[in-house]
């Protein structure tokens, strides 16, 4: 069975809820946040002491955008994933690792210079950069959206976990100003996802 | 023909070699760095401003760990490209993205606190702290490099571009630190691919 190591709302989300996109079977394992330092042990399953940690056989993967693709492929075949022979191929590649390059990672920044660094460690110049870098990279997904309901190939794919996962943090660390227009209507699409629901009651449980 | 607009050793440079890896024709435009202020006609071609944009028929891509997966897929079949149903497969696909999230958008914070930012907006600890953060990271490149000369299915594939290219920067950032031993053997097998020279001289033309 396919065993994913995850902290609450973090970036294992995304493997998460592919997983219950995906109706597979798996093993949730819950971590306290950070986990290298929260719970160490972990550095024996996961020397990076990162999350996730996805195994499923003799696979072992660490980055959620990659994961979701990975089991769209290995798992399906699912409308999940767009193939290669398909037109929105190169677009959907695109957005998996927009959602995590171009719009998670500006928003770490802001979460270890806001919050979690120790007060004489915080940079706010550094956490305000970020949060505007944030902004403006979504105002290429405001545009986007324009003209269609999801990101690509006309359906819900795993590149809308990728870049939904990036509006969830958004929320959680209160840096979505209010998203703009079309954005806040795909961010309520998203969260109806049934799905969507079913991950964020898996890591309570 | 399929168009490329690069900055000299810019994350583009991933596209640039995966296409003389794959002998692939190609036109090349190379702008100034960085083009949003110093060719903002740039902003008609790609309204996000960043680099890389590859244009292939329809199909329009932005993030460089993404293009080299569909140069790979689209315009094999090619060893570079690790398919599905290769033991490697997960692997593969998590070295892409490790690559660009977790190797080099910690460097770039280096870039631009360290150096590209006027003096007085200048952040000595941020670049620290991301230098370190990818050299923590660089262990684990380290650690799986000591039993193979690449990284996934026992031969050189793209995400010897994605990782490769994330070592150039640190070079040329000169954030290396003398790379650990079997990353700097690793390095001298990357520098010595062929189509990596032709790159190389390619951005020079």
């Amino acid at each position: 069975m396919i065993e994913l190591y995850h902290c609450a709302d973090a970036r294992s989300f995304r493997a998460l809820w592919a997983l219950e996109e995906l109706g597979l079977p798996y093993r949730l394992h819950v971590l306290p946040f950070p986990p290298r330092i929260r719970q160490p042990e972990y550095l024996e399953a996961n020397p990076l002491g990162t999350i996730p940690l996805l195994i499923d056989g003799d696979t072992r993967m660490t980055e959620s955008a990659a994961i979701v693709q990975y089991l769209a492929v290995k798992h399906g075949p699912t409308d999940l994933a767009v193939a290669p022979d398909e037109p929105g191929y190169g677009e959907w590649l695109n957005w998996l690792h927009f959602g995590e390059a171009t719009l998670t990672f500006p928003q770490t920044l802001v979460l270890r210079y806001r919050m979690l660094e120790p007060p004489e460690r915080r940079l706010p110049q550094a956490a305000d950069d970020y949060a505007q870098w944030f902004h403006s990279r979504l105002r290429h997904v405001e545009r986007v959206l324009t003209d269609r309901e999801w990101l690509v190939a006309d359906r819900f794919t795993m590149a809308d976990i990728s870049v939904g996962y990036a509006l969830l943090l958004a929320k959680s660390l209160k840096i979505d100003n209010g998203f703009p227009p079309q954005v806040a209507a795909y961010w309520e699409r998203i969260k109806a996802r049934e799905a969507f629901g079913r991950a964020k009651a898996a890591q309570k449980a």
